[in-house]
């Protein structure tokens, strides 16, 4: 794996220490080798990763040319190379249903959140952007490793598998506002393509939903519509301090 | 202006149909030139370039290389230059104030949301990424165009001309809770930096708030955080359908 990252291929890999020690603490059966840079300074973070390699049996190569095929970034000092794993889907748990995401950032940053208002069950229709893309990795700051995700090639084939649960399209003529109904366990919330949103037959589905928003813009950024929604939807859940 | 922007530069551009559309319809006064590719077809929003530019006697000029030299992407066809303008902040509204906002995307996006609900007032604490860098114009949609911002050297600055008014710093350490606590108004929303947040300074002004979420996560993407504090102080002002 000297090359940049392709779907096609059957590993992917985390850039920079931190990722690397998120993926070593969470992912560690899948890891086949995990690469530093000669400039990467004896510290805290050093001693773990060197620790966890030891303990998982990882062999690690000091390798600089590698960190100039691989990442676009300066002060990137390890870099762990992991196969690609399944996953699967909990029916009684809540879903994200991500239809046709497109970006990578986007799709880590919508992670980030997802693990951030603890809902960890995401669901992907394609065509859709590579999950294990490094950049959907980098961008959700190791969350990943903590979600369990299923890619489905149509809706319908997620619904078939996934009956007696509520469905939440959101769409901006969504005829319930979020915040104002009742959202009922185990659930769906579905978002759709970041420029051409949900399908209009989503209407029919379920309960569609609304964000209220000014119409000076056409639409919310859909990391900050699906992360306001978790946020809503979750708020009851947390303790109060 | 035949260059990549710079920071020290006094005219800034619009990339694409739509912003260069919007440009003309907010701010066509500060707008000095508009170019576009030969390859531009002939279409509503052409003819709405070519009208708009007529009405304020603003130059088209035909330039492809232009769009090389300015654009990475491909698809771009239209480029308003503008001189960049100042603005003043109204102190009898509600505001938002970021500082040290160090990602041009991000600050575009969390324009994006402030236009979406109905906050126009932004404050930027120095130093920070440049609010007309095209990157941040993209990222807004436009929405850019609709705010009233200031820029101060620090935020003892800001808050010496903007007394009387509510201070609500976001820190992960605030002790108290979005969503549970009376917002008045008018109020100051308070962000940090991307990688460092406020100065622990901040939790003595002020009703510092957190947001609550899961501590398998650091802290929220900013746009994210920024965007929920917008929805959720804002959400009672929409008349509901």
């Amino acid at each position: 794996m000297t090359q940049r990252y392709k779907k096609n291929q059957d590993t992917s890999y985390t850039l920079g220490i931190t990722l690397t020690i998120e993926l070593l603490l969470t992912k560690a059966e899948y890891v086949t080798l995990v690469y530093l840079h000669s400039e990467f300074r004896e510290s805290e973070a050093y001693d773990k990763i060197i620790s966890l390699c030891k303990d998982y049996k990882i062999s690690i190569v000091v390798n600089d040319k590698i960190f100039n095929k691989l990442s676009e970034k300066e002060n990137c000092y390890a870099i762990g190379v992991f196969h690609k794993y399944e996953s699967t889907i909990d029916s009684n748990q809540n879903h994200l249903v991500l239809v046709n995401p497109s970006n990578s950032g986007n799709l880590g940053t919508i992670i980030r959140s997802m693990i951030g208002f603890g809902i960890n069950q995401l669901i992907i229709i394609k065509p859709a952007i590579d999950l294990f893309n490094p950049k959907v990795i980098r961008a959700s700051m190791g969350s990943i490793f903590h979600i369990q995700f299923c890619e489905y090639e149509t809706f319908n084939d997620y619904q078939k598998n996934h009956k007696n649960r509520s469905f939440y399209p959101f769409m901006l003529n969504g005829n319930h506002v979020l915040g104002d109904i009742e959202i009922l366990e185990p659930f769906s919330l579905i978002f759709g393509n970041e420029a051409s949103g949900l399908d209009h037959r989503f209407i029919h589905l379920g309960t569609p939903i609304k964000i209220m928003h000014h119409h000076l813009i056409d639409s919310l950024n859909l990391p900050i519509a699906v992360s306001i929604a978790l946020y809503e939807v979750t708020k009851k859940s947390f303790k109060k301090p």
